[in-house]
């Protein structure tokens, strides 16, 4: 059976979605083989029809399922030998809430981090929608975001304090074990740490033994991320 | 059987530790009946024998449980007829990873702008304990921290988005209906909310609707709390 993941990928080829790097992820813990189509911006209504009006787009057969969230639930739905996905619908609804903390603390920090080093990696014909669209999220040029991007570390070094304290106790923010918010945080860092030009983490940051653990997730895959922005050290 | 709760109270018998109610949420949703036994900081030496150091602590018949986690556990070990506290030990985590985020951002912006309030309000021999402990916590005198209590409000303002953005499409944080991490977010409210001689939250804030949801709860266990601070408008 045909499984493909429609995602955005940079110039050269580099998978930076967070999104779609949950949907790898979720993939992987399923043991799922796919075969990434990765695509631009631009490339997007080429995708199913033209259905879809952003990505990750998960190609399962003959089912089109767009959106991240759809995504992990389709896989749990139609894949319930493997290790459920959602232990429970309270979990759900917590990593959904834990989405919403990483999206509106930690995302945007990163974000104004490295905006520019996502645009200057992008396809050509992609960058003048970046640009367009981030400016105007952002109230600045790209330029004036990164001139500006140091001013952020600190920023991000305390708003990852709960997820900090929480590792303490916990190997995985779900548990034992990685969960869907592993994934989210992970691929949050993987999107950012991929085109980051300088180092989002100090090299002592507890959030690193975490995403050692995560990323040994998709050691099996084959498509292990490297990451130029965070100082991960020797993972062999 | 006996079951007594033994609380923080202020000097008028008004329960405020943010971890009791906690453990109060969790009794009325097992729709198990307590005896509160409020006293000050002074007197927890002497409950339970001096095998305490903080509050609360549960005597269920012969047994006596502190901490508000291990209260938690122990209501759902035995009494596993009542709904669970928790639906799968990944949810429990991520209720972890709540409480880390709800105190990182939310109760120590609340501390500051509600701990003179709290002062006043505890029985007199608590009130040295409370100020020198408190001081040193806070890098400055209560009535300093108080002075510069309006400036804590645009912050609780911002800091709180993660949350009502994850109102908008669920009606309690773990799902349709309430769960520990509503408990532990309607406790650090209720803690604040019951001492604050300002209000904490605008009138249209979108936390309300939720709060006001919660707190029904424990309508039927005679002990709603009275919240100076938070305009929840006609509760009847």
């Amino acid at each position: 059976m045909e499984r493909r993941l429609f995602e955005l990928v940079t110039q050269d080829g580099c998978a930076i979605s967070p999104y779609a790097w949950r949907a790898r992820f979720a993939l992987a813990s399923k043991k799922l083989h796919f075969q990434s189509c990765g695509i631009g911006f631009t490339e997007i209504a080429g995708v199913g029809e033209g259905r879809f009006r952003s990505l990750p787009v998960l190609q399962d057969g003959g089912r089109w399922v767009g959106d991240s969230w759809a995504i992990a639930t389709h896989l749990d739905e139609h894949y319930p030998d493997g290790p459920p996905l959602f232990q429970s619908p309270a979990e759900y609804q917590m990593a959904r809430f834990f989405e919403k903390w990483f999206l509106v603390e930690i995302v945007s920090t990163l974000f104004r981090i490295v905006v520019l080093d996502i645009h200057n990696r992008l396809k050509p014909e992609d960058r003048a929608y970046f640009r367009q669209s981030r400016e105007q999220r952002l109230g600045q040029t790209l330029e004036a975001a990164h001139a500006a991007r140091e001013e952020q570390l600190p920023l991000l070094e305390q708003k990852l304090q709960p997820m900090r304290l929480h590792l303490r106790e916990s190997p995985f923010v779900g548990g034992s074990s990685p969960t869907y918010a592993d994934y989210i945080a992970a691929g949050g860092f993987i999107w950012a740490g991929s085109v980051a030009t300088l180092e989002l983490l100090g090299p002592g940051d507890s959030i690193l033994p975490w995403l050692r653990r995560a990323l040994e997730l998709l050691d099996d895959s084959g498509a292990s991320p490297v990451l130029s922005g965070i100082p991960l050290g020797d993972r062999a």
